[in-house]
């Protein structure tokens, strides 16, 4: 039975490794990535494609339109890759763009975004709270054992922080809104509170994380907070802390975004790689 | 300001432990309840009432009609109850029946039922997690530690019960179906694995923690179950356990129900008397 | 080569696990030991032991003399074994006493004790533990998540049984005298304080797990531990408790001894039999 | 009463906290000690020194003569510290060399060293751990979840480390020399092998970390080594890896030293100051 034939086109490291790792499911080209050492073959451009593909696999989309940002500073357009697939190919990316959907729909590909899949989301919280213990291990001074944490907020990434800094010896506490969420943490031996109380309990925390995608931390709650405490905000852009007043009262914050590719891009990288082929089982392909 | 004035009305040990709590909130008056040795004030009978109550608190119910059981065979009925009520008084009670819902409700008293809210049914899982692992201690010659344990579903019950085997030094295993339930679980340091896939692996594990409602271990999936192996059924009646097919097997199974009222009553009652204060909370009481 | 041959001689249902486990090391004899139901050979007398066996394992004895209890009130004399077994066989039980030691010695065999290994009074913290934990859910009404538990000493037994305890969601302190062990135990996550503070923590928990093997708990410490409170003494005979003020005080003590045995014969078993293998390998056998 | 009069002279930022810390004891004075921002008194000179004091802190010393290294350049000498503390004052630093034990003891002072001491030890496994995980996060692509890790040495450090990297979801695995180690390691949930058992593991593993100071990963053992594993070296110097031959072979490790004070000043500093105080109680002072 021939091979199934992937085309990963352009990306950062996650792509690398998510290439190698993809090399157990088939035969691996790639191009714009950088190369892992492993099995998967390298190709200088696009044209040298010896055959047509079964997958091509985007990268994690940060804009409209049709190009790919590759290795090395290079640039593909995804024009010059319908021709190097096979009829009703699977396409799949991260964060698509509509356009870029309707592009490929349009000639008929089976598009699929791997980034928004419930999976995908779960298991990059793990990276995320890692990427998180380590800023707060490197931006403080004081150890994690021992320290006092809040997290506001207590959907997935929450509860994956909550986990680690717990059992890194950190009391955390939780800042949530539904009473079953506040249940929920006592379950997992955290202490929790409700949100609505959040403005007394922000003074005694040596370090708030928050995973709010709303304005929580504006310059009313930021006045509460210690000049010693950290804030690391993972809600993504705009965030959740007002950044100019932490400026003006000298409050640090780090808004910490994408962590997976940053601190994990082999692990992140083998995630994308366990999604595809996800997709791929599920439409038995 | 007046205290609220509480009617607690039969029930079982929890109820006496639920009264004792509920002293933290009011003046309590108890019927037809075991006495804790609190502050609370026990009733030879109903007609005894110095005021009228501005809550009655109903037992967890096990029937369809108007009576209530309480301790030492008493027997209280729900029309002897109404008028010790205040004017528009909180009825609440647990698996309140269709009957008994619409004879208070006429009355037009406000009746909520504690034992479907879902902060109980949280926390709840601790005593039923507790239940699983003292069954699983006393029905087995082995320790939980380094013992290999399956839980069937990925619901709340069962993340309280991999949570509290994992912490006691089993290795757990999850079969769940949704493949956002299977990273979860990843995520929470178990090995999971799909539903599909449950049959080749039951002969594995010492203990099978099930607590999916449905017929899971019917006979066939019986048959592989090991003789030294111990299946903790949670699921309500009539469970996911062919109980017949078992005995005929010479399958060892534990049918537990109820597990918090019988393992922990004082944690139990202080549950309910919590979630009575929620429901008063959320309703400006 | 000829197997190794082992004569397993009396003893509780621990003899019997122990009997099976040792079949993967060699030919297994028992007499006076129920059956498992696994390869080892059961025999009605020890007469009939058809070889010379290289190893005799006798069970954890009470006992001074030479005689030896077994399964289904069965007795056997050391008296009777010496002439079943290779010069110079390796002779071991558990808590021989003097007597035993002097007897088999004197005949030229190698004589060892396995119960008073470190290896296996390690391993058998776990089993004591879970038994302190199945105490604490069976005689209390409350869950052990969130229970407040003293643990007072911090040798072995203390340090699984604190593991546990917190494991299962606890708050766990801990009395002990030297400030090595203090500080050893805040970095294991729990709250320790000195020996010397103990009386004045004593009202505020709710199990007590006492580990110290000299009168701690007298009638004055006695009268500050609460009515509703559990102490599980697991310090070997006389323990550390005053049973008789306990009684006048109306105080709940359980005096937990031997749990092991008791709570995990399967396991201490197999415990008992890889330090008989330990043995061996040590000795070159 | 008088106030304790502490002198707190030279040092890293450790002892910038530790002066901070020591306030809740008596009056600081500091010379060559960077400013925390609480009530320690900074001295631009020692002859400022208005009293006698109680106590003199020296920092963690490098090196054997009388010479102090302070903050910003500054040198101090002991010499010039005698006429500045009362008669019989304790005289605490880190690593005394014996000429300067031998000066102030000559003087009649009281002379302890707190680095050596059992519970700071045991304190600073902490810091030790998270730096090691600090360093395991940043220096490689793969989340700690899921990694495999190996600890070569079971002796405090090597605990810590286990307690921390197991806790964040590595599968820990323990390579120790006595059969009650092992038997430990296995009591706290870790994989345990024997030592003479390394070289055969060595290949399987994402992170080694090594606690042992002796010269354990040699050309040899370095050749087993995937060159995509980590090693950290917890050691001492030497250190227990042949770095030379690693860099030959391109394996990669970190040689991590003194990590409590550059991961954690603050915790360290104050570990620091609760070592002093306890140094005082013992004494009476």
């Amino acid at each position: 039975m021939k091979k199934r034939a992937f085309l990963c086109v352009g990306g950062d490291s996650r792509q690398t490794y998510m290439s190698k790792a993809l090399c157990a499911a088939g035969e691996v080209y790639t191009c714009g990535v950088g190369y892992s050492g492993g099995s998967e073959i390298p190709l200088a451009s696009i044209d040298d494609m010896p055959q047509k593909a079964d997958v091509l696999v985007l990268p994690i989309m940060n804009g409209e339109g049709l190009e790919i940002p590759g290795a090395g500073g290079k640039k593909i357009f995804c024009t010059e890759l319908a021709d190097k697939l096979c009829h009703g190919a699977l396409v799949t990316g991260g964060r698509l763009s509509v356009k870029q959907i309707e592009y490929f729909s349009a000639l008929g590909f089976d598009v699929a975004d791997y980034w928004c899949r419930e999976a995908l989301v779960i298991r990059n919280c793990i990276p995320t709270a890692e990427g998180a213990l380590q800023i707060a291990m490197t931006e403080t001074g004081i150890t994690v054992f021992g320290s006092r944490v809040l997290i506001t907020g207590y959907g997935r990434t929450a509860k994956a922080c909550a986990r680690l800094f717990k059992a890194a010896g950190a009391h955390c506490s939780v800042a949530a809104r539904r009473s079953a969420a506040i249940a929920d943490a006592v379950n997992c031996g955290l202490d929790a509170f409700d949100f609505n109380e959040l403005y007394g309990h922000i003074p005694g925390f040596d370090i708030i994380i928050n995973t709010v995608p709303a304005m929580i931390f504006d310059r009313h709650f930021l006045e509460a907070v210690s000049k010693d405490t950290l804030i690391i905000d993972l809600a993504s852009k705009p965030g959740g802390v007002d950044f100019d007043a932490a400026r003006e009262l000298n409050r640090r914050v780090v808004h910490a975004l994408s962590l997976p590719g940053k601190v994990a891009p082999i692990s992140s990288g083998k995630i994308i790689a366990e999604t595809v082929r996800e997709i791929l089982l599920e439409r038995g392909k």
